[in-house]
């Protein structure tokens, strides 16, 4: 079993990546910068003559983040109640990579992948961030993922997270989950 | 009364703005295309020495139209259940634009703003696009708005949205209800 | 095509009521006052060795009109942003009667129905009424009805949908729809 | 502080039980069957001459577990993505109660209270509870009750839940916490 996480904010050591780095404490897995990559908004071309176009920028990795994995971690922060913008254009993009010819693979392999939303809020998130989780699982629904578990988690100033017992007891718990299913699996 | 939209689809005559054009047929307004303006994704630097930089680009034009305007629409394509990601990035960086000392007045005008949403899909919107009503409601809730109403259209093919009945019942309801208020309050 | 409304209100002549008159205008329909009904609570037997027993109400009139109708439309207040007890005490006894021998057809029959929900409430009923609709839509999806709409009307006082100018344009252009395929499929 | 917890289910050491007895491990708290209490639906009768009429039966005992008490525990099975229908008439009483000479400090107790929700259901129930919660959000709202905590466990045969890791381990640590504002306050 393989993991690759998205990290979603614009800081480094924000608290959703405090909150996955608990989750896999002692797994190796591989860690993506949204903010690091140059990924250009969806232009959407299905319905023209040509339909979609290359795009020259940095999709190709998070295309082959998910193609080389079997766990993909969604983590952001929570902004306006919903996921980041950045994490949010590189979803968009998803739109056009199920279609395109240079990843015959990419849909089929999707529906073997198990998807886990670590989310991280300052107001109310486990009440105010539930539109957020319902939209993933339409989502995961539509690619035919697995949508295993997530966690809302509360924090305000950087490194809060770590104060959240709810959100830590669950992660830990999920970090045993997976520790148990890598060793076996890979 | 002053209108203002935001058009969030990164195609032009996008069913989203047709549904815009038809709440507002007759009725002055100023659109936006937020496809047409370089917006830079938020850096959260609210709890660095520093706080917010200024940033080199489009974004003024989106306070301006926020500060001129007493009826904001936000037009959007429904892409995987929320708003476009252009469109989130532009939202994002309202917690910057609140905070800034260059627009004093903003966080008190935008509690005198009317606030329309206008979303179009194609995976039954008018259930799977409820998450993301809720979240503008959460939005301007926090930013003391006024979430007067919106509408929830279904349209795959470009021009679909035309044929949907119960939106552009609701989109005339509404134009009759704008053009009213513009006439008397302008 | 014939059509069964359940009204779900404790009041005669309550808005919801009302609400379903006007989808319903100049159309033969069947009308079920559940507060007129004895319908007592689910007892969840699913899991004891003699399994559901047979209770002695009225459940027996419910059954009767979903399966003699096609289209089936909910129409309740919103209390507590939720359709009232009664009517949540008439669902719950689905989870009976989808098990029991003495309706053999009737999961089957459910496939085929349509079904239409009215709500009406006095607090934000289309955004906090959002809730409810989910719900319904999550039933409707286990049962494999088709959820074909619904409207989220606004009232306070008795009669007070009746100047909802949202809500009536709804209703008409669903009575226009199920006239016609009232003519057409009868 | 003292505790009261309204049991919603139709069973005895239901699920919803279970978990609830699970988070009161070891603290004396009041517990309440709905199930066997007579609860009359609400006769919505605000809008009439008389205003709400005096009803026999058992809902004294519901007004006063609310009085008595600081946290209300509401644990409920999910019937059809909702509260069991005898809790929601419980519920829908409250629109009585809260109008009603006779409990003259009810509303303003109930600011007071600290509201916690046990929701055990068989389909997804941390995806399509999800809306119960939202509606217990609004409630609380509107009754100026502090929702401070919420489980949704998973369980389809009786004694299910005693195997969802994630709901035991949340149950725990609200435990701890009720363990702790019990001694400290009471």
């Amino acid at each position: 079993m393989k993991i690759a996480t998205f990290i979603g904010s614009s800081r480094t050591e924000s608290n959703s990546e405090l909150l996955a780095d608990t989750v896999l404490k002692g797994i190796k897995h591989q860690k993506v910068y949204i903010k690091d990559l140059t990924i250009q908004p969806i232009n959407d071309l299905r319905h023209t003559k040509t339909g979609f176009q290359t795009v020259d920028d940095d999709y190709d990795q998070v295309i082959k983040a998910f193609m080389e994995n079997d766990v993909i971690i969604f983590a952001t922060p929570i902004y306006w109640y919903s996921m980041s913008g950045i994490m949010k254009n590189m979803i968009d993009r998803l739109s056009h990579a199920i279609r395109v010819e240079r990843y015959p693979q990419f849909k089929e392999h999707l529906k073997k992948v198990e998807a886990i939303v670590l989310a991280v809020g300052g107001d109310e998130p486990r009440i105010k961030g539930l539109p957020l989780i319902q939209q993933f699982q339409y989502t995961f629904d539509f690619l035919n993922m697995r949508f295993s578990s997530y966690i809302l988690g509360e924090a305000n100033q950087p490194g809060d997270i770590l104060k959240d017992s709810q959100a830590l007891s669950q992660a830990e718990l999920l970090n045993k989950r997976l520790k148990f299913s890598h060793n076996t699996f890979k």
